[in-house]
């Protein structure tokens, strides 16, 4: 490796340990801090957060850059090399244009945020959190000021997750999206075909759906030996090395295909993702994943395109029998199917079905637009949010539990999040298809599994950063990024279930 | 607040904000990180405990205290103050003399044996623990060398853990201990009260167990809003925060009581203590605890002092009996008492009886001070160990598991620390005498406890720092330390038992 670069690595990686050290507490936060232990805990995570910031933009890792980015300018790097010092520039100027008081004030904020997020869900009371989300979107905007004030605020923090999107686009995007998902819910809904989701409820065994869902995990890939899974209000992926990659899902006694099994496997998809970088890169650019989107394809693809389809409960229905055999008692596979398939307009975002998910993103995305831009106020939010879920789904929000407070994301200063769940399904289904354009056709289910890891571990995983996400799909898929192959997924399946 | 320690407490709360990192990093080590994972956890480990090391060790850090120091010799500090200084300055001495590098190797060291440990005694294979250890001795005998050339390792170790203690005094109060014990347990042995404790075997439901251990926890006043009760192989408790500590058990369904709910009123012990220290001195010698052996006194006598009382049981037994109804069916309280109180001679410590459980400490004692002291070497220790309980207890060990492997203090580097064990239970007799004089007579367990805790906090967890342990206990108690009132607190109780 090249000296500077090696040097440069081995500053980055000092920089990572605390940047897993605030991946650990987050995680911890959200799966064991006590009630009275929020307040110690928001000011250790700032701590650490602000520790990360100073080291980052201290003179003395500027000094270490600056000679990579010599040795770069001086075309002494390879691709990999020139990745990590490219990346590292990237981020540098960023977080070099936010006082370390400001990154301070951030952290906190957001930090302490959580705790009052999470009460005012369990209460849905959104009085408890408004004043946090007030503080919050006002810190988010300055940031946006510091770090590029020749763009809109939106944009600016949608970089964040996306590097390159912007909200032009994303609205182009989502309007092509729109103009063929809202005829066709329509369509379904409008079917005679009927489906009874009456078993779903359950009683299912608690202990039994951790192990079953465990079960399930392993034979897809996720490896848990690399790996854990705990319990949590919000299902989310966490990962501090690629050998120990955490991922939480929830139990509920009335709901285990949703609540947890499909969580477990969506957050899992995310997982497979953080186990497959590249180790020998871990803390670099390099060693990352390639932004949001990418990572979403990934927990989608497994949640949906293999843990939906129907083959993949060819292979596990007769064992989720075995299991649950009151609950399934005279349910055929394929009422399962079409049962976990089931299109409706729905209140909560991670419950909802492929077809009308991404309007539950796409509203998200309108409205943190206007939020963040100044066109809509924190305590307009569930107004705002019941009128969308009015309009898109001709439904009425129970309660802001179910509405406005349900997401964790804004709770802690993810603006411009949103988006990437909708590209995520796009790339999914881009992506798929060009997986199974290589994969051979009749393979056994395990099998099939391995191989897909496998071309996803080629493909995608062991690229860490190497190249943009634009680039990444048109190397792999050979073009851009098209929502055409999401629409033709959710047609060919739908038509199936529903007849349209 | 005098502005120079003002200053110095600042510091010496960003550090303790990576005290608290390691400790999270330490709970998780053992609760949660997953087989894969072990390696890159002992990396992030030890790169905080060297961003500690480096930060306390610092000149910055050094003009603070020096700073602090003067304040302190111009007679401007109040007691407080003046604690929080004079302690700082002991550790930042002790400190001062271990090379930065010399920490980074034992935190990564010490941090890769927990695996190694932990495999070898889950195969109860002594030859995979024994060259980590064989490291881990070396090193700690190059940091007595470096702390304090003049004294013997093993008693600069010692003073880590109890400061104040050497090897002397340990063994002259272990000689008058082994002088009552050895003939009481004899003489226990020989009586005809025979004790049932087929019973104990369950089979306990596990759900149950952490019911009501939960419940028991919460009654006798861990607060489990400022704490948290995970599950690992060797219970233990690690303080974040005044208002986040964690405890964990071990759940077995054929053995309740021992291996879970009194592991769980004696972990928690340690937690009350940790939760009454005053949370304005976080993060300062003011707001720490004493010692070890005042930490292990909390831990005793909530265990054994309260837990194994036979008015404990008059209290939850009937509650005990509904929650396990066909385990405890016809068990009358009297046989419950004597079963949980049987003494006879055990291979594993922490469930050993109160009667033999300083012998196994006694005889750690003798061992790691022959381990340390040059005198026996790490691949005879399983001999010798096996030696030690068949001279005390007249038993064989039958596998290593059960034996050298079956506690974790060698692993973390921790010699010096069994000898607290004893002492713990010594103050706990000494101590429970005192409150026991200060209290009403005649009230309802739940006002008991409250009344109890009440006491603690009031005369040792709030202290701190304040008080060495040996003042405090003259403070208290109005003499110091004496094996009196533990030989008598075991003659009154065990002679009711067993007519001894």
């Amino acid at each position: 490796m090249n000296l500077a670069v090696a040097v440069l690595r081995d500053k980055l990686l000092g920089l990572q340990h605390l940047g897993s050290m605030n991946a650990l507490l987050s995680w911890d936060q959200q799966v064991n801090v006590p009630a009275k232990g929020y307040e110690a805990r928001a000011q250790l995570m700032a701590h650490v957060s602000g520790l990360y910031h100073r080291n980052f933009t201290s003179s003395e890792f500027e000094t270490v850059l600056m000679q990579a980015q010599e040795a770069m300018d001086r075309g002494e790097l390879n691709e990999d090399e020139s990745c990590i010092v490219r990346e590292t520039l990237c981020d540098f100027v960023k977080s070099k244009k936010l006082p370390n008081e400001f990154v301070d004030e951030l952290s906190l904020t957001c930090a302490r945020a959580h705790d009052f997020w999470a009460r005012a869900r369990k209460n849905s009371d959104f009085g408890l959190f408004a004043p946090h989300l007030e503080k919050i979107v006002e810190l988010k905007r300055q940031e946006a000021e510091l770090v590029n004030p020749s763009d809109s605020w939106y944009d600016v923090l949608l970089d964040d997750f996306e590097p390159g999107l912007t909200s032009d686009k994303a609205e182009k995007t989502f309007t092509e999206l729109k103009k063929f998902l809202v005829p066709f819910v329509s369509k379904i809904a409008n079917s005679s075909v009927k489906t009874d989701r009456s078993f779903l409820k359950g009683p299912w065994d608690i202990g039994k759906q951790k192990k079953f869902a465990k079960m399930v995990l392993t034979r897809i890939g996720f490896d848990l030996d690399a790996g854990h899974m705990g319990t949590s209000l919000h299902p989310f992926c966490q990962e501090l090395h690629p050998s120990d990659v955490r991922i939480t899902v929830r139990y509920k006694k009335d709901d285990f295909v949703e609540q947890c099994l499909m969580s477990a496997i969506h957050e899992s998809g995310h997982g497979m993702y953080e186990q497959g970088l590249p180790v020998e890169y871990f803390g670099t650019p390099r060693g990352e994943a390639v932004s949001l989107g990418i990572h979403e394809f990934n927990s989608r693809l497994w949640e949906n395109y293999i843990g939906r389809s129907h083959l993949f409960w060819e292979y596990f229905f007769p064992e989720l029998k075995l299991y649950f055999s009151e609950v399934l008692a005279g349910v055929s596979l394929e009422s399962f199917y079409k049962a976990i398939n089931c299109v409706r307009p729905s209140l909560i975002r991670v419950d909802a079905d492929e077809v009308t998910y991404n309007l539950h993103v796409i509203f998200r995305f309108e409205i943190e637009k206007d939020l963040i831009g100044g066109h809509l106020t924190v305590n307009d939010l569930p107004r705002a949010w019941n009128q969308k879920v009015a309009d898109y789904f001709g439904i009425e929000v129970d309660k802001d539990a179910n509405g406005v407070l349900q997401d964790i994301h804004w709770s802690e200063g993810s603006f411009g999040y949103f988006p990437t769940y909708a590209l995520g399904n796009l790339y999914a289904a881009q992506f798929c298809n060009a997986a199974m354009a290589d994969l051979p056709e009749k393979i056994l289910p395990e099998e099939f599994f391995k191989l897909l890891l496998g071309w996803l571990r080629t493909n995608v995983h062991s690229k860490g950063k190497l190249y943009s996400a634009a680039e990444l799909v048109k190397r792999v898929t050979g073009q851009e990024l098209s929502v055409s192959y999401f629409q033709e997924y959710l047609q060919t399946k739908y038509s199936g279930i529903y007849g349209v």
